[in-house]
């Protein structure tokens, strides 16, 4: 069976404006990776009901899952839960298991649940509500699309919890050879042995440090003993190589 | 007139996989800023030919310009020159006037113009080259598509030298104060600050360090005075803020 697939969407003004640097797409490919999902696509959109709808129909039809961050706040720019009802053709208003969560969390913190946090319970029908253990306002699941928040650590968190959750597939293995020789002396040979394991991906990531070029060498695929194979191929055309 | 609006496209499986962080998104996202540009959508996809040809067609026909970084090396995943011209109906060839740069660097440098490193001189018939000042091979710029390398230091050279000749628009100004409140709290004020200045863009950035909430509010726009004036209220409604 083929490892499942996914896109993620970034949604965010700040990102695009360069106010702020995104780390939570490494993080889900690197989770994703691990938990044998493959991440086929990524998109950043800004804070716009229009484009947030049209990228999660497009990514929804398209990969088995979709998994969002940002725009889950209680400020009037967080518009994310209300974007993905109208994308998913669902209902939408403050939900009293979400609202009771938040309610239960500010009584112990002593503050108060007025209207803008109240936004942070609007879940749309249908969906499954994602636990925030950092700071109780939770994301949601409607279909495959997994909506969390922006900030790093819930993020994280939130990921965790919906991967426990998911069927993953095959692990994904990696294998790399640091070469140094110029990528343009490496890419012959490798794409004569690429043409040999076609049910292998492999990729090359040239670097030059002080004046030196090199490049990474990666081997990846599902079966452990075709990986290994390319890769004593791979060794054995360029036996400077380190792993 | 609007300011002029763009879209980047990341290309390659290494940043999906998560064995890449991508740093040119960001990079970009501030250049453009700086230069009057709105960054609008990215997108990031595999070293897919049929990938590649779909995000560039949808990006080229939605914004003004369009950005795309990897995927132009010299190895048999680097196909984006070839998926690029498939994109805009143009041939593609070996073009003298790149191969002639190159043959004259390699021919300084003792290396051997291979046919690896041939295919970086694959330009679609129509482009223009776009200058790389770190290791020679060209990117290109064909209608509103400006193709540029992955590696970072040749990616940054070579958006300097697009961004150069491109016309830019009024730069985008931002000022931000930091609120140690927390977000709820500040939502419902700058809700209504922000439905009195509909010129401007108010973004709203939680924190939470070492415990204690807050959150960036930063005001957005090209009207100087404008957004003056929404900082000069923002600090009055939040008088413990820091600039």
């Amino acid at each position: 069976m083929p490892n499942p697939t996914a896109a993620m969407l970034v949604i965010g003004d700040e990102i695009l404006s360069g106010r702020t640097r995104d780390s939570n797409l490494h993080h889900l490919a690197r989770a994703l990776t691990d938990h044998g999902i493959a991440l086929k696509e990524a998109r950043v959109v800004s804070d716009d009901h229009d484009a947030i709808v049209a990228a999660v129909q497009a990514l929804s039809a398209r990969w088995d899952h979709v998994f969002t961050s940002g725009g889950i706040g209680p400020t009037h720019d967080d518009i994310t839960a209300d974007a993905v009802a109208a994308a998913m053709g669902a209902a939408i208003d403050v939900r009293e298991d979400a609202r009771a969560l938040m309610a239960a969390h500010y009584a112990r913190t002593g503050s108060e649940l007025n209207e803008a946090r109240l936004r942070m319970a609007r879940i749309p029908d249908g969906a499954v509500l994602i636990e925030n253990p950092v700071s109780v306002a939770p994301g949601f699941s409607i279909g495959n699309v997994h909506v969390m928040a922006g900030v790093p650590s819930v993020f994280e968190a939130m990921v965790a919890g919906v991967l426990a959750a998911l069927q993953g597939g095959d692990p994904l293995l990696s294998l790399s050879l640091q070469v140094q020789r110029p990528e343009g002396d490496i890419a012959g040979p490798l794409r004569d042995l690429a043409a040999r394991y076609p049910d292998l991906d492999f990729g090359s990531y040239p670097y030059n440090r002080n004046g030196v070029s090199g490049a990474n060498v990666v081997v990846r695929g599902t079966d452990g003993p075709r990986v290994n194979a390319a890769m004593a191929e791979l060794a054995a055309l360029f036996p400077e190589g380190v792993a």
